[in-house]
């Protein structure tokens, strides 16, 4: 409740100040002072980090950098002009410090950004005097660190060369509500290029966002090149330059890392693995088989036998690979939307089966909690915790450790019967969160061209998404955060930009300052994230026409 | 119903064959044959043109530019490895020759793009032998020339440097169903840098759109720096940088006429005009008046005093200075949205229709025609023709010349009533066109966020519009084409080219090729659209995964 009233106090404070931060910070105090940048300004790190580690000395020069180069008018009428009078006689600053409290261990951010989810620790204190004075940011970890120079980034904004804010003093004190904040970016239906996955985790960074859910492979493509598994994309892949390698992996999860963001690396099976077939056609059921819709959501259909046994030790071996790849505490085994008719189907798998002199049901539920018992075993060895996705929950009676992490995709309103089975949960549902709902169908065929998740899912939609909801307070605990998807049938590197920002930093938001934001007084502060996005080459869309967002409120319905 | 026939027909043949031609020719035969691309392949003017036009040249420049750079891969599993036993004995084509027949007159192909409407000559044959004798375009116009050249390049594939076709002999005569068929851009509500621009001109000249609807101003902002009327742009203008220069619209005129595109400029009148309160406060009535909501459909509120004499005459001179900027033969009034309650609020044109001693609405019908005689009238003075928004026959009983033409945008429904008063209509229907809809709304303090004119318009949807529904025979004639329409209130460079293509393809076959087209045939040739503008530096999106577009139907529904 404090934290509404401060949001309001907030609201009525910002139409006369600044609209600068994204996500808001826990607790923030602004004075009406400007300040501005001196020439020399430098970021300094005070003894307690020691010798600072090599990803926050990267840090420190990218935030100088952006600082430089941002170059952001502020979203004024006459984008600072009116601002002259009072940054000409304003102090100027040129230290700010970085501090680690007696007693912090001095890691990486890759290390901290790379622990388990209960064990990150993103808080950070940032304090700007109005008089010139050192700034100083205060945190017991290089990641809060980390987020207080992205906090502190966005309190700049420049007029005719002079770089400058305007709310001096401020003070702010900020930790995430919800350890975990994720984007999920699919490049199986298409291949997105690394370049364009090291601009999104850029782009995830800047709005705190701290996993990167990847969903590399599917039935479409397998383009993940993985040690002692590589005829996968050698079959699998789109094309031979439609391939991540190994060295491409470790480059894409150390940028990640270095930038606060973990990589959960998706490996969905059973269902989802046509491009297996690619290389092992033995290993897969009903691979490409006709009509697609009777075994399959989307085409091809093709789905792994998990019942052969010599399959299932397979795929736990792939995972105990994948495993070597990722660093992260956390991989997906998905589990979504396992066609049943294709493995009725798939006279290997039902040989199998019928062996077991069982009932169907019972015999497949069997053999698939052994299978996913085999890829959960192959992860727990590796040293990690799986995540699924809510099937694997609430549609088979598996034996999964209590420590699984379930994805709620399907609708928000599953997220209760997750909660009741006790696991902890990552809100992903597609009424909320979906990046590629209403943009049309992509079946073909198919002349009313509707999205089968209609409507469009607007940023003030997800923004005010009650990630408590339906819950008692005793579950209040199991939910871990949230996430924004990019399912990516009609996605590629032509639109990844604008499908995804501004819109994904409304979750980034409600999951770190938490729920209760209002959409009226967010809108400024968001067009503010999206023009500096712009500004550092991510083609964040405009949510207003550009008379709007220098005129905060005024194109409100009720102004 | 024979075009039709040809449709199935083509349907079934294209399945092993090319899905190359957007929009699709009127009468098409192709081979099963190979030809490769002669390293000394050239593109011969025949003696039947004379000195070429300086963009003819151009453009024969650009196509052989095109030819050896697209590197576009044939949409098939292997991007065209499976073709090398086809082409490795294929002959070669050298020569590419244009003609015009006896009689033609040459004129540059700006010259024939800028004629009035039913003036456009833009037919033509093309003949690709098999054998590598030169290939002819023949057309009775540079116009119709420029356009069979558009066609011959997408005739073309690349695989391991080699450039080849697969459908030859080709024969193809070709003509549009409709002469007007457009595109609109919004550059008010947000700015488009002059090179967003002509991007959008190359790409629309890809698929042979001859219109570029150029909506410059609104009340948002005002762009334009018309000679004699700079202040409107000095004062009304996002920013000293986000200005059309003279040079600027004479730059993108030559740009459009060069790739067969005509300019109509459209500056919106009485409404949608508080951007000229900027310079001239005096002259709009209810300037950012609020609740806005009460004045104007979108903030800020303001609209021209249409009923005092002295602002409606110096209205009628903007229009003839704007007149000598675009050669068109058309320009648009605009005149959709007037808000009375703005005017009824107004104590200066409440006193001039007070006066009158009329009823008010009798004295605001009579000023209102005033006031578009008058800028109507200045119009014909420079040569041009009117264009003007439905309302301006719909809602008002004014005295419009019978040439008139009439864009019908608030639905298709409308369309029946303009073509009962007898007027030209173009297509532009937002139920139909609008690209801008389903994608959220953008006014402020509005959680639901949905936006006016939900869903989302596909381009299945668009494609299968019937520009003829609801009319009689003899109301035929009277449909002069259509558009996609961008409005900007949520675009700008940044999600330019994903919102509009290849969506506005759509439209752009549909009133070349004419009704009756099948999503289900379409949907391979878009892709090959799709991709080709991709080679090209457009980021046209994917309809579907890549799995999909190299296996054309395989992924249809009832695959």
């Amino acid at each position: 409740m404090f934290r509404k009233a401060v949001l309001v106090a907030g609201f009525l404070a910002v139409v006369s100040r600044v609209d600068a931060l994204w996500p808001l910070p826990t607790t923030l105090s602004e004075g009406t002072s400007a300040l501005r940048l001196s020439y020399g300004f430098h970021i300094a790190v005070s003894p307690s980090v020691g010798f600072p580690p090599l990803d926050l000395t990267e840090a420190i020069v990218q935030t100088q950098t952006y600082l430089l180069t941002d170059d952001l008018g502020r979203l004024v009428v006459g984008r600072g002009a009116s601002d002259v009078s009072a940054f000409e006689t304003a102090a100027y600053l040129s230290e700010l410090t970085l501090t680690l409290k007696p007693g912090s261990e001095v890691n990486s951010i890759t290390t901290e950004a790379q622990k388990p989810i209960e064990e990150r620790d993103e808080a950070y204190t940032l304090s700007v005097p109005a008089n010139g004075s050192a700034a100083v940011i205060e945190a017991t970890s290089t990641l809060g660190l980390f987020r207080g120079l992205t906090t502190f980034s966005q309190l700049w904004y420049t007029y005719e060369g002079t770089i400058y804010a305007v709310n001096t003093p401020v003070e702010i004190d900020d930790t995430p509500a919800y350890p975990y904040r994720g984007l999920l970016l699919d490049t199986a239906r298409n291949y997105f290029p690394v370049a364009d996955i090291l601009r999104t985790l850029d782009a995830m960074s800047w709005v705190k966002i701290n996993e990167f859910h990847w969903h590399v492979v599917d039935s479409q493509s397998f383009p993940l090149e993985i040690p002692g598994y590589e005829e996968l994309a050698t079959y699998g892949a789109y094309g031979p330059g439609m391939v991540y390698t190994a060295a491409d992996v470790e480059n894409i999860v150390s940028y990640a890392g270095a930038r606060g963001i973990d990589v959960l690396v998706e490996i969905d099976t059973p269902g989802h693995t046509a491009a297996i077939a690619d290389a092992h056609p033995d290993y897969v059921a009903c691979n490409d088989a006709r009509p697609w819709a009777d075994f399959a959501n989307e085409p091809p259909a093709g789905q792994i036998r998990f019942a052969t046994p010599d399959v299932a030790s397979w795929t736990a071996g792939l995972f105990t690979a994948v495993s070597k790849m990722f660093p992260s505490s956390i991989v997906s085994t998905g589990g979504d939307e396992i066609n049943q008719n294709c493995y009725e189907k798939d006279e290997p798998t039902m040989t199998i089966l019928n062996a077991t002199g069982e009932p169907f049901a019972e015999a497949f539920q069997n053999a698939l909690n052994d299978f996913v018992g085999g890829t959960h075993s192959a992860l727990k060895s590796a040293g990690k915790t799986p995540a699924v996705w809510e099937e694997m929950v609430l549609d088979f009676n598996l034996t999964l450790a209590d420590d699984t992490l379930v994805l709620v995709w399907i609708s928000s309103d599953d997220v209760k019967a997750v909660a009741d089975k006790g696991f902890r949960i990552i809100h992903a549902a597609s009424n909320y969160f979906y990046l590629d709902c209403g943009g049309g169908g992509w079946v073909g065929d198919y002349p009313a061209g509707d999205s089968w998740c209609d409507p469009f899912k607007t940023w003030q939609y997800s923004y005010t998404f009650d990630p408590l909801a339906n819950l008692t307070s005793d579950q209040y605990h199991l939910i871990m955060g949230g996430q924004h998807n990019l399912w990516t049938e009609q996605s590629s590197a032509s639109n990844l930009d604008p499908i995804v920002w501004p819109r994904a930093a409304a979750s980034a938001e409600l999951f770190w300052s938490g729920a209760g934001g209002n959409v009226t007084a967010a809108l400024p502060r968001l067009h503010d994230a999206s023009f500096r996005m712009q500004q550092r080459g991510v083609n964040s869309i405009p949510l207003q026409p550009l008379w709007c967002a220098l005129r905060p409120f005024e194109c409100d319905l009720t102004w």
